[in-house]
């Protein structure tokens, strides 16, 4: 292991976050908000840290997966720390387990809060919260292979380790330049997201937190009630950035190659745009009798869909008191999640399609025991590593969610609160029902809990095997040895 | 697809049905009730029909696993809809929806009951529930190869579609041998527990009933209350049988070989008995405090752990008033289910123990991603195909579970009843949760969920891909085609 490769990285993060703290710090002198000070010096602490961390160039540029792995994890470890720090040094949430899971849960897009009043948090607090939305969303790794030059292979095993989906997304054959592109992208969407916001007449902070909270697909709300009261034309923006930002990134780039048959032809979008689809049709009709008006339904049911695919999480309804049918439409879609190669969470859109092929290729495979037809995904073949890989995804979210589900249940309280918990953090969307439901927060839960909920909210972010190896003691191997 | 060959094998489960209803026949001449007489009736037409269906042999021998598959799935739905007739017609279950479920949870040893008073219920009706358990739990079509002459390719491939677990387990060469001492076993064992019970004070017909329902790993109470009253004696002996009745009959058949070393080190059995043994400890620390009695906690601890993870179903104690974290436990131990080769129902132990190895060996590959490693069981290769086989299985799996939990939702019911509903049915369990609790039953659903859920207990039954390929329309190419 290359420990002096992953020092170098992390040390680059460090001061990364620490240009990011600026940003709320520009806020806080806006607003003359003396927390600014406290967002100053922690800026200052990552930058010197960063600075000790990265000044030795590494020796060696042997970078392979494992590597990449644990140097992206434990970047967003780190990040986290000292991310949460500003919370815990303005006594805004004093509670340091409290003040990480909350960083955490911004980091990682999920949008899980554990305060119960987010409008008395400082300007400062509020855009930070936010912020670290936006910058999970697309990786904060990924953003530092666009920046700054790199060696070896660490470009490739990097936005493997970061990047969702069942198999890397190249764009264009450089990884530099398709880091580059995604993050432009990005920042286009978001820009049109929050012009559009304003032309509704959302204040400018309120804007453009909720393009953060938007674009990183994680949900942080602003007001108390979240989405609730603001104008169906603000939901609607809102549910259709939800679901763009869902959208397989790939997708844009051929737009803006004006490559239109190719992009329309996506086959995970498309299967995507039909799950949000018949989910919708299906709350409608479910919800329409209690709306009392079918454009409200209507509205309501197309923002909590494209919420909850899209793992973001804003409310604007409490569909905690829909009827039964709808719960679990929603729950799941939650499951299913939105497309690879987005920010969104969830298992993904690509490799649900990849489960329904293979259980249909297994049905024909018992009446045609010899033939051997490979599964095929916008017309090309995919690799039966990439199907076995899907395969033992799935098993290894199983394992870890039937495992929290048991850790959460030392807490007394209901199965599906413990079940949409797991759910909402692990798959990062936010919200789930009962006591963890769209007006509620997670505060309650205990210490023990929190640290399970967090862990699974990075272990759903980095998609699993990232995480897992920092547990294998193989991966320590060496680390005391002297280094050659 | 050899459809004479079908036939014919359907006729001969239709003539055994006839065998087998008149244990109720003779039950009714001995209580002397009025009842006999359907059964009697229903009994003659089984076997006029049969011997129709298998008066022509079948003129080709072909014989792969779809006709295995089709001949399978077809004689447990046909089994099904005549041996609930008797049900009907006698008017203790009047309606046939009703009737088929009883007798679908019988054969698939699920055990879960629509009836609200079971001891108002004829003796010889009674018998019949719990003596379907019997055969269903080790199979009809294990019973007819241990009988009748069959030829072709017929053996393996029935035996492979209707024996539960990963792979199909031949203990001896000849399949036919197979059969007869799996048979052999399962009386041996049934015969013992018989006796323990009556040593136990139990009266004969309930002992006999019992044994049924337990060797079966079903779960029919012939007393409302499930087994509340009975004696800890009685208690303990049914828990240990349930647990025995799990074990792969492989084990049984190296000990009565004498190849101890053998049997004691299987390592199925081993994390079987580790996994009863972690619940039962959770479950008894947290339920010490209720209980008041260490030996009433561990009593019922055991009893309600042995009587889940086997899948049989029976009650000792109303778990949905348990701590959360006991019924955490139990659902999870639900989902993990007996062993393979066993009368259990579930995923099964082979199934999770390759699940977890397969996350351990891919965290491996992340750090050694050159390095091919074998998963090992009982210190033997695990052949690729058979974890790529798990990792279908469970994904097909997720997605009929996904879907049932939709259909049940239409029904106004929380989402903890529909969840351990489909739970409960799909892992041949018998009880869940809430609504669907241990003193409660499946009445209350509509007739549409209750179709959902016979579909899951089959489905459950068979291991999916049986049921599954009924549906696909490459099994019916060339029905309507002339014969050759």
């Amino acid at each position: 292991m290359n420990f002096s490769m992953i020092r170098y990285i992390l040390g680059w993060v460090l001061k990364l976050e620490g240009l990011f703290l600026l940003l709320p710090c520009l806020t806080a002198l806006i607003y003359k908000e003396q927390q600014g000070f406290v967002y100053l010096a922690v800026a200052a602490f990552c930058v010197f840290i960063g600075q000790l961390m990265s000044f030795c160039k590494p020796k060696s540029n042997v970078f392979y997966l494992k590597e990449g792995c644990v140097a992206t994890s434990l970047s967003w470890i780190l990040m986290s720390i000292f991310g949460c720090l500003p919370f815990v040094f303005t006594g805004e949430i004093p509670s340091f387990t409290d003040a990480l899971f909350e960083t955490i849960s911004g980091f990682t897009t999920t949008g899980a809060s554990i305060l119960s009043d987010v409008e008395a948090v400082s300007h400062c607090s509020t855009l930070w919260r936010c912020f670290t939305h936006w910058i999970g969303g697309m990786g904060v790794l990924v953003f530092l292979l666009a920046i700054i030059p790199m060696s070896g292979g660490s470009h490739i095993n990097l936005m493997k380790a970061e990047s969702p989906g069942p198999s890397v997304g190249k764009i264009v054959p450089k990884i530099k330049q398709t880091a580059r592109i995604l993050y432009l992208i990005y920042i286009l969407l978001s820009i049109l997201q929050l012009v559009l916001l304003l032309l509704g007449g959302m204040p400018f902070f309120e804007a453009l937190n909720t393009t953060f909270a938007t674009a990183g697909t994680g949900g942080f709300g602003i007001k108390n009630d979240s989405f609730t009261s603001y104008s169906p034309y603000l939901q609607w923006v809102t549910a259709i950035f939800m679901l763009l930002f869902s959208f397989n990134f790939n997708v844009f780039y051929l737009l803006l190659l004006r490559n239109f048959k190719k992009a329309f032809s996506n086959e995970e979008v498309r299967w995507f745009l039909l799950i949000v689809l018949v989910a919708v049709s299906i709350i409608t009709a479910n919800i329409y009798e209690v709306s009392g008006n079918l454009f409200k339904a209507l509205t309501d049911a197309t923002f909590q869909v494209a919420s909850l695919i899209s793992s973001t999480g804003f409310a604007s309804a409490n569909f905690d008191l829909w009827p039964e049918i709808c719960k679990t439409t929603l729950i799941i879609i939650m499951f299913i999640g939105a497309c690879a190669g987005s920010t969104g969470g969830g298992l993904k859109v690509s490799r649900f399609i990849i489960m329904v092929k293979s259980v249909i290729r297994e049905c024909y495979s018992y009446i045609h025991p010899k033939s051997i037809r490979k599964l095929q995904l916008d017309g090309k073949d995919v690799e039966d590593e990439t199907v076995r890989a899907v395969g033992v995804y799935v098993l290894t979210f199983l394992l870890i969610y039937g495992l929290s589900l048991f850790c959460l249940s030392f807490d007394k309280h209901s199965f599906t609160t413990n079940f949409t918990a797991v759910l909402a953090t692990f798959n990062n969307i936010g919200p789930g029902l009962d006591a963890v439901g769209p007006t509620c927060n997670f505060g309650f839960f205990s210490d023990f809990s929190k640290y399970v909920l967090m862990f699974d909210m990075l272990a759903g972010r980095l998609e699993l095997f990232p995480l897992l190896i920092l547990f294998h003691h193989g991966t320590w191997n060496g680390i005391f040895r002297k280094r050659k």
